[in-house]
C-alpha cells in the first residue's frame, strides 16, 4: 500500500506498509518534534499507551486493535484454542497498560471477540478477518468523529468563544478529533472560532497538542495555563466548553483529562453551558456512576520536573498526581456523541442510544 | 550590625550590614539554589521586584522601604525640595514595577510622607528617619503576621486537611507568612495539618516556594497541579482553603495570584470555607470593587517556555497570561487581618477595621 505523505500526516496510529507492525506518531515529542514509530512488540505497545505516545481513548483503542492484530499474527499455532488464550493474553496485558480508558478494552474486547465468533474457520482466515476488523475500527472512528463534529457544531455559532480542557483533537482520535471536531469542521465551512486551550497540567496536551493541532488548522487559539479558565469565563469570553471523554458512566458522569470537573464547575458558576463530546464507545453502559470509575493515578515526577531534569519542588515533597477526575453529570448540559446529544436525565437518554441501537441490528 | 544564620535564614528581605543597600534571598531559583543578591541602585530594586526574585505583596512593601532608604542615601543634595523631587522619583519608579500590589506604592508612600512630614530637619536627618521608618515596616510586618497566624489559627482544628494557593508563607511576608502563618504557629504548637499546595503555574510559587517552606517547617504537604484541586476537595480531603492576597476591594472583592478565584468558586461548589489572610496595608478603602483592580498582564514565554530553552507550545501560538484574577466577595468565608476576622457584609466589616483604626491614632 502506498503512502501519501498526506495520508501520514492525517493517520497518526496507523498498520506498517507490510500490514505487520503498528506505526503511530509519538505525541509526547511534539510540538517540537513529529516522529513516527514502530511498534513490532507487545511491550512496545504497552510502552507507547503507558507513555502517552499514542493517546486520547479513541486514538488508544484504534492502536489496540492494530496491536492486537499485529500481535495475533505472530501466534505460531493451528489450534484455535491455543491461538485464543495466547490472544487473550496480549489483551489483558495491553489493557492493564491505562486502566481509564474504556476505547482500550471496548477495543480488544471487539477483537477478541471477532476471533471467538469465527472460531470454526482455520486460525490463518481468523487473522485476516482480525485484519479487516481493526481497520474498521478505523474507519467507523473516522465516521464517527465527523458525525459527532456535525452534532457540536450545531450548538454554537460563528464568532463565539470556546474553552477546552486537554486534548480531544485529531491526534487523540481520526481526522476531526470530537471535541476540537465542531471547531474543524465548522473552520472548514468558513466559521471562525476563538479557542481558549487550557495548557493541561501535568503533561501539557493542551500546549503542546491542542494549541499545535488548531494552529495548523488555521483556527484562532490562545493558550492559557488551567488556573486562568475562570478569568477567561468571567472577562465574557467562552460562550460553551467542548472536552473530550475517557469513560461516561450510565449516569452521564464523565471521567476524562484531570482538571475537566473543575472546568465544569468553573463554566457552572458563570452560566456557560459545559458539553462532553465522545463516541458511544465511549459510554459504559456497566458502570452506574462516576463512583465506580477507576482512576489511574501517575508518577510524581511528572509534576515535579516538568519534562526536564531539574526539579521545580524539593524531591522530599509528596505529589497527588490523578490522571482523571470524574464531572458530576449534573454539571453537563449535553453529551454529543455521534448518534445525536444526549440531555439530562443521562440515565434515559443515554440507555436510549443504546436501545436504538440494538433494534437497528 | 552581626548578622547570625539564623537571622539570615528569617529575613528574606534586609538591609546589607553597612545599611546601604537591599539584600534578598533570589526567590526565582528556589527550591534548588538559595541565593542571596545585593540590590544597590534602583535599576536592580526595580529588577528584582519586576523578575519575581522578591515576591509576595509584603515582601514587596518591605524591599520597597529598605530600597527608598537606600536610594535616599544615595540623594546628593542639602535641600529639601531637590531631596523630595528625587526621593518621589525613585518611588514613581519603584512603583511601576509590578500595578497590582498594593504594599508597594504603600510602602512607598509612607516613606514620601516620613520624608514630607520632617521637612524642617536638615536631608541628614530626614535620612536617619527614613532608616528607622523602613526598618519599622519590616518589624510592624512580623508583629501583623504572628497576628494573622493566630487569628487563621482560630479557623481550624487539628488534623485538618488546608488547600493553599500560590505562596504567602515566610518568603512572602516575613517569619510566620500571612496564609501559611497559622500552619507554621500551629506546628509550634503540636497540631498536624495536611497542606494541599498548588504548584501555581505559569512561575509555579506552590512548587517552589510553598512546598518548600512547609517542607523545611516540618508541615505535611502534598503538592498537586492547580487543576487537581477539584479533585481533592471532592475526596473530602480539604476542610478550609487559606489564600493570600494582594489587593482587597473596600467591598472584600480580592486580587490574588492568578486561579485563586477558581479556587474559590470550587470551594463554594464543596461548602469549603474559603479564607483570605493578609495584613490591611492589603486592604485599599479607595478602590471601591474588583472592578477598579488594574491586573498586570506578564510574558507568554512564561507559560510557553516553562523555565526552559525547548518550547512546549507552538512558537506561533498567542498567549494570555495575566498574573493576578479577582475573587468576587460572595464567595470569601472570611478575611482574616491582623486586627481581627472580618465577615460579610465586607463594606462594613473593613470599613470597621479602618475607622477603629482612626480613634486609636
Amino acid at each position: 500500500m502506498e503512502q501519501t505523505s498526506q495520508k501520514v500526516d492525517m493517520d497518526h496510529v496507523r498498520l506498517s506498509e507490510d500490514g505487520r507492525y503498528v506505526v503511530i506518531l509519538d505525541q509526547s515529542k511534539l510540538p517540537n518534534l513529529a516522529e513516527y514509530l514502530t511498534l513490532e512488540t507487545a511491550e512496545d505497545i504497552y510502552e507507547a499507551i503507558f507513555h502517552l505516545r499514542v493517546r486520547g481513548a479513541p486514538a488508544i483503542g484504534i492502536c489496540a486493535g492494530y496491536g492486537m492484530y499485529c500481535l495475533a499474527q505472530t501466534i505460531d499455532t493451528d489450534s484455535f484454542d491455543a491461538f485464543y488464550q495466547k490472544l487473550r493474553e496480549y489483551g489483558e496485558y495491553l489493557n492493564s497498560s491505562r486502566p481509564t480508558a474504556v476505547n482500550l478494552s471496548w477495543a480488544i474486547n471487539r477483537m477478541e471477540q471477532t476471533a471467538y465468533k469465527h472460531k470454526k474457520l482455520p486460525v490463518k482466515e481468523i487473522v485476516k478477518l482480525l485484519g479487516e476488523e481493526c481497520r474498521k475500527i478505523h474507519q467507523e472512528d473516522i465516521a464517527m468523529c465527523k458525525k459527532i463534529s456535525q452534532y457540536g457544531l450545531s450548538l454554537i455559532k460563528d464568532g463565539d468563544g470556546i474553552l477546552t480542557h486537554c486534548n480531544a483533537g485529531p491526534l487523540a482520535t481520526s481526522r476531526y478529533g470530537t471535541a476540537l471536531g465542531p471547531l474543524i469542521l465548522g473552520k472548514e465551512q468558513g466559521m471562525n472560532f476563538h479557542v481558549f486551550a487550557d495548557e493541561t497540567r501535568p503533561l501539557l496536551q493542551g500546549a503542546r497538542l491542542t494549541s499545535y493541532e488548531l494552529d495548523k488548522a488555521g483556527i484562532d487559539v490562545t493558550l492559557i495555563c488551567d488556573n486562568m479558565a475562570s478569568m477567561v469565563m468571567k472577562n465574557g469570553w467562552v460562550q460553551a466548553c467542548f472536552v473530550g471523554c475517557d469513560r461516561v458512566a450510565a449516569n452521564g458522569d464523565t471521567a476524562n483529562k484531570i482538571g475537566t470537573s473543575g472546568v465544569a464547575i468553573l463554566a457552572k458558576y458563570y452560566n456557560i453551558p459545559f458539553y462532553v463530546l465522545g463516541p458511544t464507545s465511549t459510554i459504559d453502559m456497566n458502570c452506574p456512576t462516576g463512583e465506580q470509575i477507576k482512576i489511574e493515578e501517575r508518577n510524581p515526577d511528572e509534576i515535579k520536573k516538568m519534562f526536564y531534569k531539574q526539579p521545580m519542588a524539593p524531591e522530599s515533597v509528596k505529589c497527588f498526581n490523578p490522571a482523571f477526575d470524574v464531572t458530576d453529570h449534573t454539571l453537563i448540559a449535553g453529551i454529543v456523541t455521534e448518534k445525536g446529544i444526549c440531555r439530562a436525565p443521562y440515565e434515559e437518554s443515554l440507555a436510549a442510544l443504546f436501545g436504538e441501537e440494538k433494534e437497528d441490528d
